[in-house]
């Protein structure tokens, strides 16, 4: 392991938390809240720390997927210790396990809170909850690539580390400019949103909270009922933007240039839609009858499958309560995500589609032994080592999945489907599950242990398994190599 | 498609069913019931039947997979309906619809009941319910392969299409022997088990019945309450029994014939092992103090485990009510399932060893790229072939039951917990689930529709998908080829 570079791009990424830190800092100023002041020592005290470990001298500069690995590992489990501390300190999360859940489910854009009473929060900790997800649904070491100048040719092994989806492609030649596109897209998207909903005479604050929460997927809100009590339009407005928060950003690259040819091969998006418009249709019959009108099943529907096929997490109503084939259709698309390319998580729309594919090319080959085809996705045959991967990373991931829902089944006594869908809600990265962990619950009532297991399922789901895996691989400290 | 051998073979399997009707024939003459009338007019009728269509001239006698999957699927639905007919002309089970589904409960040795009064049957139709586990657990076709004589070189793909595990060793160089030893075995255990209970003072009925539901791992009892009421002694012979039925039969084969060297390569026999030692611990601890005595927590640990690992399916206890560590790790073990080439069904534990040494290998290659190695079983390496087999059999098997779950949700209305474990327990030919489908409950008060849904999945889960599959796939009755 090159222990240097790890701590050089350590140390950027301490730095950049600080940086960051000074939004919230303004946010209490203006509210003239007196938490400002602590977020501001943090700020200072992240730069100084970062620029001290960035400044130390690197003996080597090489290094290889698995210091890429652990180096987005590592990152994001310092980011959601650094980041819970000023929670700790202002009082506003006094606990330091709650801190660091709420953080952790904050940068991985889960949104699952331990907060019972959010509103009793100052704004400025609510205002740097909130932006947790914002710098999370993109990631921070694609923002690093984004605006720092770096070295070499590893940039790309550190993004696909951080990125979301089977395969990250180049827009355009140049890694740097790449992310920097992909990031100015994000920052469009999410004031256009602000905006929208600001016209449509939300307060500020909460539209930028809400705006930050779609971005990145994540879900926190500043009400105790999440959006239950923002009007019909404003919910309108919001489940637009998550659904496109939940599109391969790519896409938006080719709408910019005209590049239709390239926007009507992305086969994800279409299935993506597809899903999404099966899901509406089928849960608004199943709502209906419940509803005032026909209508306000339509809205609930909606709003409801963007926010958890998303994997954002919001929540109009208290859908724990809905009959059982919305509930389970629900569950479901938890499982499938978004597509990948977007911000948000879960297995992701095209490995679901390789994985159909790939069932119905058995079967085929069965029918026809002859005429063996290939499988293809956007107009041409995916290669072998991409079905692979695709495959491993189904077998990884329903192995993470069983063995968390075992252990927390143990360390909790919760009935079984309120701990299914706490392991759900979080690997997933979605935020409110069904029984007690519901829209209307919390984590809070979970053990320490508990919330741990958790914060690591937030972690390796919005990682993409391998560098959680990685870092507690007793393999990976032991030799040089 | 060849038609005129589907038919053929079809006419044998419906003979054969004819005349294994007589064994039930016997024990009603025993027990002096005139429902053994009622069984005697259909043995003659299914021989007639099955004759008239086996005599009918073959065209061609060539074959390929797809007919061999075919075969096996439709021969498994004829055998379902056909085998009903008695239950519903004596009246035992009145309902058509609830008679197909104890039957195909039976063969496919899942054991889920719609009955909520087992003692109220005649001893006639209760012999034949619990003897079709014993025909279902090793396979209609493959006893077709022991004892017919048949022609030509399709036997194989009859085979493979028919058993369980993703592959089928020859043991010996001749299919039809290799079928032989099988059923000798099989045949041997079972009047083992059935010699044992008497000896234990069971009733020569109950030990019968029993060991056809332990033989076939099914789970059919002939008391309102499984196995509560036998003696500890007879319930822990049982245990070891349904435990030996978990192993890969080829396990007795070489211990038959002293070959040391191929037991030990075994290495499923030792995970299966391990993973029962592991469950039967962790539960004790778990149970240890809501039970008068740890002992008497090893023995329903013990039992529980063994039944439901192997797919069998009896119980001690309403294990409904245990501590959700256990609940869980059962529902867990559902999906694991026994050893290939066993009578258990799930997913098999080989399928899930390739599962977790693949995860390990791709861990290694990101931590040491240059020392790629291969997966291995048994000592040898895995062909790639294989791999993609187990993955795709993965991906088919989970959009399969994610499919069921959402449309049994959306027939029943039922809580999560019960619709989950119902396609749980029947997909992976178990029998009781939790809820309101848990061991004290039944599958009486679904839908026909949701009846019907879960009779797909009993056959598609005994049936390692394909069949099924196969039947349902438009393109083959399409083309010629």
């Amino acid at each position: 392991m090159n222990y240097s570079i790890i701590r050089k791009i350590l140390g950027i990424v301490i730095k950049l938390l600080g940086v960051l830190m000074i939004l919230p800092v303004l946010c209490g100023v203006i509210y003239q809240e007196k938490e400002c002041l602590i977020y501001l020592g943090f700020s200072v005290a992240y730069i100084a720390l970062g620029s001290f470990l960035s400044g130390q001298k690197v003996e080597n500069e090489v290094f290889y997927v698995k210091e890429g690995f652990a180096i987005v590992g590592l990152s994001w489990i310092v980011l959601s210790i650094l980041g819970a501390l000023p929670f700790v300190v202002t009082g506003d999360i006094p606990g330091v396990t709650d801190a660091i859940f709420e953080t952790a489910s904050g940068f991985t854009t889960t949104g699952s809170s331990i907060l019972s009473d959010v509103e009793a929060l100052s704004h400025t900790s609510l205002f740097w909850r909130s932006f947790t997800h914002w710098i999370g649904g993109m990631g921070v070491i694609v923002f690093i690539l984004a605006v720092m100048p770096m070295a070499g040719g590893y940039n790309m092994s550190l993004m696909r580390a951080e990125s979301p989806g089977y395969s990250v492609g180049k827009l355009v030649p140049r890694m740097k400019d790449t992310a920097k596109i992909l990031y100015m897209i994000y920052f469009g998207l999410t004031v256009a949103e602000m905006i929208m909903l600001f016209l449509a005479r939300m307060p500020l604050f909460d539209a930028m909270c809400i705006s930050f929460g779609s971005a990145g997927t994540g879900g926190f809100g500043v009400r105790n009922d999440s959006c239950a009590s923002y009007t019909p339009l404003m919910q309108d407005i919001i489940t637009v933007f998550i659904l496109m928060f939940g599109v391969n950003f790519n896409a938006y690259y080719y709408i910019l240039h005209r590049d239709k040819k390239s926007l009507k091969k992305m086969s994800e998006v279409k299935g993506y839609f597809l899903i999404v418009a099966f899901c509406i249709i089928t849960i608004t019959i199943n709502l209906h009858d419940r509803m005032e009108s026909f209508f306000s099943a339509l809205h609930h529907a909606a709003f409801q499958v963007a926010s958890i096929i998303t994997t954002t997490g919001f929540a109009t109503q208290d859908f724990d309560k809905w009959p059982q084939y919305s509930r389970c259709l629900l569950v479901l698309i938890m499982f499938i995500g978004a597509c990948a390319g977007s911000t948000g998580g879960g297995m992701k729309v095209s490995r679901i589609m390789i994985m159909v594919k790939t069932v119905k090319r058995e079967l085929l080959k069965y029918i026809h032994p002859r005429s063996v085809t290939n499988v293809t996705m956007d107009g041409a045959a995916i290669d072998k080592s991409t079905l692979h991967s695709v495959s491993v990373y189904l077998s990884t991931y329903m192995l993470i999945f069983s063995l968390s829902v075992l252990v927390l089944a143990g360390a909790e006594n919760m009935d079984l489907e309120s701990t299914f869908t706490a392991v759900a809600c979080t690997f997933n990265n979605i935020g409110p599950g069904l029984g007690k962990v519901g829209p209307t619950c919390n984590f809070g009532q979970l053990s320490a242990f508990g919330k741990y297991v958790l914060i690591f399922d937030m972690l390796a789901g919005r990682l993409e398994l391998y560098p959680m895996l990685i870092l507690i691989s007793p393999a990976i400290w032991k030799r040089k190599g």
